[in-house]
């Protein structure tokens, strides 16, 4: 079969690999339909990990079953299914309790497994015309019966939507709030569309990207341009000084300041202050225990100097992590099928497999207009 | 009458001062009798704070009412009350959401108030004859009629078990739990017992100090000595390399290494080292935005290089902040009165009021046996 | 000043009665812009009730302070308010924990209070010029700028619309949900929208009158006309069978099967049938302990024969009991401010307090197009 | 291998059978050392439900794991292990959601399977000398080094210690609260010592029975006896008239009133009455949708008259359902693990499985001092 494998920073190509095939009694196997390109990928194609070479990266995926193992018996050939990037056994203590982002089983020694993706387990991606699924009746969601006409809706249940929910349900959003989002790249987006989904009445969207803000605008939020002005006061001026009810986090260790620095700990102190007094903060931005390249000394041991003395006085708390996709998707999808969301009109690019690597290229560069891609295989 | 007041660095004495009286319709007076030094008490003594010369100490109190104002219709002249710390309206958006210790009404332009504190609004302590106490019937907490008996046991409802509790809520402590917490001081003691009440399986102490290792052993924690090897790998090796399902920090911002040097974060840091994935923790040792005169820069501005990238790699979470009292304080006086627990055990000098500036002086030089002081006045 | 007053079973008018004043430090005067007549205030004008003759009726209110006791600091003189129909003291068990509908202050011997009504303290009602609300810093909600613009929207605090999402708070709904509510009414059209607002991606709404489905359609939930055929079998065949997640009963004790016969039970085992296995009910349609003209022996005693086999056997709850307002009217505000719900999309009728008479008739009468009626004193 | 058999009303047999065996590769075999004896058993054993002849019976199970298929990688051979009486798959929406009481896939048409119980499916019971156990990675909890020997406790994770701890969550039993339990047989009892863990302050045991309500005081609760007055009016005296927090229903649908005749609603409408307003009741005992046999009309129906207009004027909420026991049975694990609590204490008899139809015969004539039977195959 084709797909997308990573041979070393910034070089990727289409190869001709051995096909996924059925490994336990337990798997499915998939023909992707629709396998997106996540921000998350970018780390590993910018050489900012250890993946390894040779691996098939991909953990967005959504396609129709064509196999499944002896000992799977709800899902069924011709199923149209979208996988949550996370792959969970279903049984261990975390899995149990909700926290399949965080299986004990599918990645020994660690907690937490995904497709395609560094330090994740030895997982396959699904940017490729097949997908082996592993614990398949857990780890694959199906979908109804428009699954392949809102297929731009429904593949964002494989990672960001769900994400951005996470965001949400982390600074537990209710009804009434008011909430900030940091960054609206993709994650933030989906991060807006759930305070709203949840009863949000303010959500502020920041960034600096004019593209990115019309979209926040888009989906409902209101868009702060972190470029016009400190983005906390624009906030505490909107919310007569008090500040908001909720923060989520969504643009992770690679925030950078005006002048283009990196600098990690930018949105949490930022959120630390525009959050009022026994606020929430989620964070679903990605930050890493090590990142030996990062420019200062306490950035490469993931650190950074966090404001705790104004966290602790003001009573607030913070919840992170990756999310735990299964929580979310059965809920997420019934507003897709019904109509209620429409996720996909982020997608910015439709690609076939074989223009993934362009695609890769100027999603990496940041490309006006390049906000989220999809490959279909 | 007579109150311990605060003349500057570790100067205080007993000095006559004008009666506490009734100011509002919605007042009551409580004349004390039981008025407990607590460690953040030693905060001011030891001139860490900016608290005014003049102030009348004391937030954690008990006593008799002897006056109630007109719209007062609960609580009635010959109560037994124990009054939370935290000073409340009971009508603001905080207090009204449980949140009782964010108060926006009782300290304009800041959350929360308190007795006889820096910083928390211009209200008198009560280590003296006389109390006022705002809102009364919001504030304070009637007793049952075996008040005067178990008042060892009831006075600790004021702040420190209710406090030990609320980092046991922060965190999440359920039914078959392990945790850790850090700290063997009067409220990580507590912190312990309420673990314990909450259903907790394993609760491990961590300290130094003999005597409260001892005490930890007491109210049924394992105590864990980190002067006799890492705490942390002490802690893993007793859960088969998993860490604990929750964590309580329960020191503060003066927290020391090993050489006695102040690392505000080492705490924080190690909890995140011990805690599983997808644990939780809860931080009630206090925390100050601002300490000029702390040995680092960071800790000038309240901050310390906080471990991020691990703390979302484990998808912790961490909830902070002083305890809303009267969340708990209801249930927890019911265990006191059914002799379910008796947090009194650690009660270790008993002074009238006139000893209080030699109970001060002793307490604040940690010398041994000395846990937790109470005054009668 | 004047005011809407019971004499006895249909017969109420419009008298001069002694001015609402201040009685309490506690209290605020409130001049009356809104009071709407509710469906439970007909309950009473029916002489389905005990209440008094001579009782000023009315508990849905809103207007401007005019006049506040010495010991009101939150509230101003000038502020418009809107008061929830449940008077509280804030400080008893309940209303500390948020049980605010259930007051053991207000109404001694009972738990819940309110304006104008029966059984439920000695209060007088707002359909007149002047209210006096007790304890006011709790009870009175402020309002912001635009409350005279949007008096139709911000008069269904109130009561209807926390009611109703009370409903579907006590049924738990949540993002992704179908939810089904029995009855059309106001009460359970604001359950509608309040079920939108968190998140449910089908709301059905039965009821068997085509006004009331026409608004249910408005608000955005499909409506099921329980006249054309069995309506459990309705939402099970466009649930797949399946049933839905939740279940709101909006009718009451006074429900009638389609021959007219009052049938108290026959919503609940409909809610038991139609609601999936594991479901949660919240019943906010009134059920009284006694009412001693009913039909049938089980009825006269407030009783019915419940399905409880099946209840327990689909592992089902039920919450149940009027609403506690003031958890969620800060929300339902904020919402209403930023326009993302519009509830008074479904007043009927406004009056001035001189046609109120004529106001209880016809909407007693439920005439065509009466759906909700508002009184401008 | 031999098993225990059920013939028809009051005939049950040991006889060989076909041995269990590997029947799918997500399946464990278990050799059996010890099998409980439930009240529930005795339904069947009754004739009171549709249960097959020939149906091997045991629902509450422990024992060795003997062999594993080809896709089961948590269990391993040699493990000991209990097995939750429910038998879920671990992927359908109740089963992910944590009602692991409720399994759609397991026992298709209905919800929740069970070993060897009437209308729960084809699934074999493990009063036998083997067990098949269906998805064995999600239904088999392994028990530490300590299994063996605190087999009597840990033999009570199969059901009626999470059973009853359900009761208290159910019922959100929490800190401080006071508790009401009808019914002190095993699974009442365990109901109380769940209580205790979540940390009740006040556990009330209601039962007729000297030797029951001698094992609540065992277990720390405050026996009533019904049979010495009206035991509503005994729980009313002893909390000043207020009511309980809490109640919790363990007799089900056989309850009977002091004249021995069944009456099915009787404990309900019991704890309707002794809750306090806006508490909670957790229904336990197990209820029938049908009952042909029953005296009265609407026993036969699964109905009784339910005193509704109570419910909903005080505000309570009911909860419902066979125990999800995989939610509970880790924590509860840990607790027996580390001495916290020792359910095995209530333990009369125990036998090997030759004895079992004597077991059966005494236990169903509730001969003094049988209360909890183990059969150790």
């Amino acid at each position: 079969m084709r797909a997308l494998v990573y041979h070393g920073p910034k070089n990727v190509s289409v190869d001709e690999v051995p096909d996924a095939r059925i490994e336990s009694p337990t798997d499915a196997l998939v023909r992707i339909t629709t396998a997106n390109i996540c921000g998350s990928d970018l780390h590993m194609y910018e050489g900012r990990t250890d993946v390894e070479t040779g691996k098939v990266l991909g953990h967005e995926n959504m396609g129709e079953v064509v196999a499944v193992g002896d000992a799977v018996v709800k899902v069924r050939v011709g199923d149209m299914v979208v996988l949550p990037f996370n792959i969970g056994c279903g049984f261990c203590k975390n899995c149990e309790s909700g926290k399949t982002g965080f299986c004990l089983t599918a990645n020994p020694g660690s907690a937490g497994a995904a497709y395609g993706y560094a330090d994740m387990g030895p997982y396959s991606g699904g940017q490729a015309e097949l997908l082996r699924v592993p614990w398949a009746d857990w780890n694959a969601l199906v979908l109804p019966d428009d699954a392949r006409e809102k297929q731009r809706d429904y593949t964002m249940l494989s990672d960001i939507l769900p994400t951005g929910y996470h965001g949400t349900e982390l600074a537990k959003v209710g009804t009434g709030d008011s909430v900030v989002v940091y960054g609206a790249g993709p994650v933030g987006l989906m991060a807006a569309i759930s305070a709203k989904v949840r009863g949000a009445a303010e959500v502020y969207v920041i960034d600096h990207q004019p593209d990115r803000l019309k979209l926040a605008e888009t989906v409902g939020a209101t868009p702060i341009d972190d470029s016009a002005g400190d983005a906390v006061q624009q906030v505490l001026d909107l919310t007569r000084g008090e500040g908001v009810d909720a923060g989520v986090e969504a643009v992770g260790y690679q925030a950078h300041d005006h002048d283009g620095a990196e600098k990690p700990g930018i949105t949490i102190n930022s959120l630390i202050q525009v959050v009022r007094p026994t606020g929430r903060i989620g964070v679903i931005g990605v930050f890493v225990p090590e990142d030996p390249n990062a420019e200062d000394d306490l950035a490469k041991k993931g650190r950074f100097a966090f404001d705790f003395g104004t966290f602790f006085f003001k009573g607030q708390s913070m919840a992170t992590g990756q999310a735990n996709v299964k929580q979310y998707n059965r809920g997420l999808r019934n507003l897709i099928h019904r109509d209620a969301i429409h996720p996909g009109v982020i997608v910015s690019q439709e690609l076939n497999l074989d223009e993934a690597v362009e695609g890769y290229k100027n999603f990496d560069a940041r490309l006006d207009g390049w906000t989220k891609v999809l490959l279909h295989p």
